[in-house]
């Protein structure tokens, strides 16, 4: 394999290194106490890191990097572990570095309407936190639960959201981050406009934890909407739910979220909860929701979409009536993910296509796995074109898996891409997508963003073998 | 003079070139063709370009940055050519390339909501467009009637409306792009969402035309809002004003846009359009707009947001009743820039700095420029915290004002950046704010930025001498 590095192995001298830079307490060295860092949430894949470090502060992270820098050593950068395209795996063995312990909410600041985190911050933490403030940070990815900010910036997390308020980099201020020779930058802050320099907290805004580690955020914050409403609309089939997509954007509304489920998604997710859902039984289903500060605008609205709906060829148009069955509704779509994976041994595809092209996306999807003799379940983010693709093993035997899966994931790229789309809508690229990429990329483009990759990081030591493709 | 280069002169050999690459009707040599392509709306700069080239085409953009890049010849890229801070300025001589002819409405897609454009498409030209078609593209500079949507994009553009809908890097989904060596990159498309590699799109928006030349954009449309009510509230002074911007995100409210004038501001702009303005005996002003598409709704937002300003010390709240009673009330605004430059001699300084410590840098700059004995008129986007202050030459004889404002500039930014700012919200760096580029980022931040740099444009030949600092 050709890459970064050479790399050092990390050495007992580099350990005590270690230990100087944030404390003995916090350099994990036995098998048992790395062996949770070797993973995350994406397939069974797990690599052994020689060794973990826990920093509590950017000093520490600063003097880690120096260390690595000097030595040579790689170090995969790490938030929540949450990640589905395993950007957080060490797959060079060396350093993880852990931002867990950094997980302080250091200010929601009222009159700017800015919250400043530490990288280690859960998601769901800091919404419930300027909730209470009367504010709001819009960015929900699925995980949101036990994700963290830190993990969002890298990977420009998303979450069904995103259909009105855009992802998380739309909500990015300003940025600390170490750079991999342990150099503090620090740009942006509690400014809503900037254009002094280049935007280096664009450019490190889903950079998958490849370009430097971050160490703050400041957060653009709005005031919290009054209410919000949803709506479960049930199809015969996939194609009328797409048009019902197409017909709500027409009609000019802008929903909050508009997510796509299709019958075994939901049905997996609802078995899995043990709640049952109205409509589950239809071949597709959107779940929309209207957000506004005017109860009347966001009933009329509502009423609008419904109308929209069973015109499209909705069979029905549910009303969830109080915010408790608003949030089962919730609750069992942010259940899909984890319910699917855990029927059968799966591989994800994040296709984001042209919103128009859903259609075409789905019903191609669903023909390349019949083609195959696999299974696949689809669901996302309507609003944006932004469809998961679960293809499952269930019973089909390993060595059939093993020889058909690759050819499917090619070939359902290739469809993605002939659509005008591309192979990662939320999730990152990583290291299981990264042999992907020229299937999306043009040469020169790959060609520049290792150029910005050696601009950040001459050595290559922070995260290597992730997002780009071999050379 | 230290920097890129050293660069060829452009011979009669590489006019051959040129010629070979776009047709001979495309390449300006004589004075008088070059002349007008030699400044921009920055103060009274102008340099001489050797030759001016416009291109048709991404394939004639390629040819011709290949020509520079095997011969070394420095490349200014040029829009609309109303930049104010230099950024279009050929302040190297050799090649300026106007995409002035490259000004096609590709489309405007009704079902995706994406419109696609080439960068010499005038903003207000595009905006009308997707107006008509119920549509809705908000960045609006105030020079929407002359600027293009390749310089906002080179610029990140904001305007009054970036208080509720963000600045141009918000809007842009997708770009064709030239790279310095004539390879062209196309990252995004029509995609609502994207993580396929690094974000090559926002390291794009904002560069100022020193990493590529955009040769199509990918614009993100919404509906059009049904309504937009305005109102203008004076205070008798500029601290009630600032504490009415508060206020009125405390209420809840998320205005359109919310325009601070201090009164000379706003006085200037009626004498030179002509047209009363009430209220403009009033110290400062707010202007504030709310939209939405539910009548009842932005009525009582506007209520509220009446009552907010008259508990903050308003002392009336004038609701123009029409449609051209609002887009008067605009006219007037947006003259503001033109009115007050055309008084005098002037230096404008485009500051940036959390919204609540709006009126610290206000009655901060008022106080510099009192003690140097210049004059001084602040106006801009409050919502944004992104004031812009015109120092004026008046009848200061010139070698007095040669000799203050340099240390007036500096104590202006001085403030700024002490206050949590930047020295650009909106207009970039260019050519006349490098200089103070270091007394806003530190050493570590500006390197990695010359590291960005190098990385897209090795041989430094596009618009050199721009945004960074000599070396």
């Amino acid at each position: 394999m050709t890459g970064p590095g050479p790399f050092a192995r990390v050495t007992p001298g580099i350990l005590e290194e270690l230990r100087a830079a944030c404390g003995p307490d916090w350099v994990l060295v036995t098998a048992e106490d790395r062996e949770p860092y070797g993973s995350d949430e994406t397939e069974d894949l797990w690599f052994d890191p020689e060794v973990v470090v826990r920093p509590r502060t950017t000093e520490e992270v600063s003097a880690i990097l120096r260390v690595a820098h000097a030595r040579r050593v790689p170090v995969t950068p790490r938030a929540g572990g949450t990640g589905l395209s395993g950007g957080a795996l060490p797959v060079r063995g060396g350093i993880v570095l852990s931002v867990d312990r950094m997980d302080s909410i250091l200010e929601i600041d009222r009159e700017n309407l800015v919250a400043v985190v530490e990288p280690g911050v859960i998601t769901q933490t800091l919404q419930e936190a300027v909730e209470a403030a009367g504010l709001y940070y819009p960015p929900d990815p699925a995980s949101r639960g036990s994700c963290t900010l830190g993990g969002n910036v890298a990977e420009n997390a998303g979450g069904p959201r995103a259909a009105k308020y855009g992802v998380t980099k739309d909500w990015i201020l300003g940025l600390e981050a170490v750079l991999p020779d342990g150099s503090v930058v620090r740009p942006g802050g509690k400014l809503l406009k900037n254009r002094t320099g280049y935007s280096l907290v664009q450019v490190l805004v889903g950079s998958e934890g490849t370009l430097a580690v971050v160490t703050r955020i400041w957060l653009k914050l709005i005031p919290l909407p009054r209410f919000r409403r949803c709506l479960l609309a049930p199809f015969p089939d996939l194609e009328g739910a797409a048009a019902g997509v197409a017909r709500i954007y027409g009609a000019g509304l802008l929903p909050a979220a508009l997510e796509f489920m299709e019958r075994d998604a939901i049905r997996l997710a609802a078995e899995h909860l043990r709640t049952p859902v109205p409509g589950s039984d239809a071949d597709a289903l959107l779940l929309l929701e209207i957000d506004g500060n005017h109860e009347a605008s966001v009933e009329a609205d509502l009423g609008t979409a419904g109308e929209v709906l069973l015109a499209a060829g909705a069979t029905d148009c549910l009303l969830p009536e109080s915010p408790s069955k608003q949030a089962d509704l919730w609750k069992v779509r942010r259940a899909i993910g984890e319910a699917v994976k855990k029927t059968s041994v799966y591989k994800e595809e994040d296709t984001v296509v042209p919103r128009a092209a859903l259609p075409a996306l789905v019903a191609g999807v669903k023909g390349i796995c019949a083609r195959a003799g696999v299974r696949v379940v689809c669901y996302g983010h309507a609003g944006d074109g932004n469809i998961h693709c679960n293809v499952l093993r269930m019973d089909l035997d390993e060595a059939a898996w093993n020889e058909r899966l690759p050819g499917v994931v090619e070939e359902i790229f290739r469809l993605t891409v002939s659509l005008g789309g591309m192979i990662s809508g939320e999730h990152g690229i990583g290291w299981t997508q990264r042999r992907y990429l020229p299937l999306a990329l043009p040469p020169a483009e790959i060609a520049v963003m290792r150029a910005l990759k050696r601009a950040f990081d001459p050595t290559g030591i922070l995260n290597p073998d992730k997002m780009l493709p071999e050379e």
